[in-house]
């Protein structure tokens, strides 16, 4: 029985983006199921009719169902050892969780000013010192993660893991509000969208044509 | 050599107290380190000498430095396998590791407008519709759990568990703002009112004296 991954709309829905690029990239195979966002209620109640969160993403493996981004790479990186979602050193691994779980509960007032909207026309915008200070926190974890695992390949812990996952909504923030960042950020951003997952769903969100109109205001 | 817990006022810390709860509530030895939340630069300095987050909660395990008190929680989960911070069977941690991720990573209007402050005299207060759907929501997690796992024991997942220590704030922030909340809820916060853990926190969170004005505005 294959496993149900339950998303959003691809161009607004940063958290559905974070699993669907960590098992797409970690080549984890899944059915994925789509209900538009912010509709009627009928779309609200397909969202609870899978999980009580009435959030997606979610995902559904037979008996089991697992809602939250996090927790949902949690339960994949358990069900999954071979696609090694986290490094596989455990001083690596604790990392990888740390700036993934950092990144889960903070960061508001970024993701607050600058919402993922992929077809919006990059164009900068004035931000709050709150915001410029996530901006120079997430700079710092790049650079920090690209310094010490750098000579293992090209992602965040070397090979692609979960936390290129927890950051990939981020690479898109900084791409649309043409937010500046240091060259080792910025190559990390074109390690990114070259990856082929992030590339799928960013190609599927821009092909989409539905509108959520409050996500349309600036 | 033994785990060092980085942690902030037991008073105000809602984040510290997580970690704190979860390895002293499953017997996890561990050496504590206080620095005061919100004073000077020198305070400020020393959180960055432990953790790049600059915040606390920060586990140091020798090499090994955590931050983010979910990540912590995972990273001891891990390290100290017979303390069962999970439930043992995968349908079980999944659901545990949902409701988790779900608090790690929502909630904001509860937090904001119901700050952990345990020395403040209990008081209800009037709170924005979003603050009331979080209670409503995190009443009917607690209710599930229960439902689903009441005959294991008398926490969330039966027997005690991180996913416990990720909603001990929560049963302060009810209990000090007056909150209403269904019987299973209450008493559900009775049993953790009563652990030991959490008892210890919340003693030595009321023996202290530093004021943090900010949090001290209602
Ligand atoms: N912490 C959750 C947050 C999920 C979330 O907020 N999802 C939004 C869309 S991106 C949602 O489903 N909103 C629909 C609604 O509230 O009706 C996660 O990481 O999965
Ligand atoms: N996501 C983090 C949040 C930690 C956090 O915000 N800690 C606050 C205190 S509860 C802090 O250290 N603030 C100090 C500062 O910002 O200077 C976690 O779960 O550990």
């Amino acid at each position: 029985m294959s496993l149900k991954l339950v998303v959003g709309n691809k161009n607004y829905s940063s958290w559905s983006m974070r699993p669907w690029v960590a098992l797409k990239g970690a080549g984890i195979p899944f059915e994925e199921v789509f209900i538009p966002l912010y509709t009627d209620a009928a779309d609200k109640q397909r969202i609870l009719d899978v999980t009580p969160s009435g959030k997606v993403p979610a995902l559904v493996d037979g008996d089991i169902t697992v809602w939250d981004s996090l927790a949902i790479i949690e339960y994949a990186a358990e069900r999954f050892p071979d696609a090694k979602l986290w490094p596989q050193e455990a001083a690596h691994r604790a990392h990888a969780r740390a700036v993934s779980a950092e990144m889960h509960s903070g960061f508001m007032p970024l993701r607050n000013e600058c919402g993922m909207n992929l077809h919006r026309p990059v164009k900068a915008k004035a931000l709050s010192d709150d915001a410029k200070a996530n901006i120079a926190r997430i700079d710092a974890i790049w650079s920090d993660c690209r310094k010490r695992y750098g000579a293992a390949g090209p992602y965040l812990f070397g090979a692609f893991s979960a936390a290129d996952a927890m950051f990939a909504p981020v690479v898109h923030r900084f791409r649309i509000y043409a937010i500046e960042v240091s060259p080792v950020a910025r190559a990390y951003m074109d390690t990114m969208q070259a990856n082929p997952a992030f590339r799928q769903w960013t190609e599927e969100g821009l092909a989409e044509t539905l509108l959520i109109p409050r996500f349309e205001e600036e």
